[in-house]
């Protein structure tokens, strides 16, 4: 259980970690400085310097937040017998959400950005390398299942899935006049025909 | 036939677009100005003015000039008869060529500036609506020739194709352990079974 303390700490980082993704949207990772995160969090700087040490650090945070959140709705298709409906609906879920488009813009940021920034770059490999992990031992679950294609090498379907639900999130927001709605259909006929679900 | 001058300032204005992309890999779109240009190019800000008015005139002229270069590659593929391997070697070479991963990056900085820059936003969604309908007519064209599945919506088809390309490409930036050779096997049989052919 943890202790009041534990908990003011956690609500206290979440906060930063909000105040910096407002700060981001506006103004661009490269642009906001950690006083502009302190104001817009109502924190001095002695305060905020307490939860993290440099931008570099609320991105991590950032990272790690969205990835747990990612991995949990994984590990949820990863016990389900209807693995393919269930992938769908997280996957369809990211692309068509609001918020998961403010995630998408996010994203694009965090990539330019990690170009020219080490610390940012290792911290975007290394996310993603456990987000493909989880997704390809789901894919490999499912394929012993019985519930796709055992032929197709599990890594790089789980590669070219995420690839193709991120693609797909990133020209839905270039096509704002795209009937998102149709777009999730031929996703799915597309997924489907690719594990060899034949449906 | 062009003149002299038509060519000079042509060659002029292909020099400027190549400094203005140096600093943007250096630094970012954002964070470059005008005077980085000029610096960069070897050229006064009274010359380079005369070519381009602001950063996001150079943008311009940089997605044109990516677009015609995607274009010509589609419309090739238009006019053969072997739609699918056509359509697979510009998509593989998009994702492959090291030259190709720098526009990915570019890409990238530039759909981050248009959430906060309309003009830039602008840019990218005409720039997009054109590829994305060149890409509708080529898939129309292989339907109607017998190459690809009648019964899919070309231009959802043509988003997802294009989304599947851009998002295994950023795909392969983010693995670099990922073997570019087998990721680009299983995209093509990702895209067989999507468009029916049953290869």
């Amino acid at each position: 259980m943890r202790t009041v303390n534990q908990q003011r700490f956690e609500a206290r980082r979440r906060q930063i970690r909000e105040a910096a993704l407002a700060c981001f949207k506006r103004a661009g990772f490269h642009q906001t400085s950690m006083a502009d995160i302190c104001a817009e969090a109502g924190m001095s700087p002695g305060n905020l310097y307490r939860y993290f040490d440099s931008k570099e650090a609320i991105i991590e945070t950032i990272c790690e937040h969205d990835r747990l959140e990612v991995m949990s709705r994984i590990a949820a298709i990863g016990g389900r017998q209807d693995f393919f409906d269930a992938m769908l609906t997280v996957a369809a879920a990211a692309m068509t959400e609001g918020a998961e488009r403010e995630k998408s813009r996010f994203a694009c940021e965090v990539l330019a950005e990690a170009m020219r920034n080490e610390r940012v770059a290792a911290i975007v490999r290394r996310h993603n390398a456990a987000l493909l992990e989880m997704c390809t031992q789901a894919i490999a679950h499912a394929q012993a299942m019985g519930q796709v294609d055992p032929g197709l090498d599990a890594r790089l379907a789980a590669l070219l899935l995420m690839g193709t639900a991120e693609g797909l999130g990133i020209r839905l927001m270039l096509h704002p006049d795209v009937d998102g709605a149709g777009a999730i259909d031929a996703f799915r006929l597309h997924v489907a025909r690719f594990l060899g679900l034949g449906r």
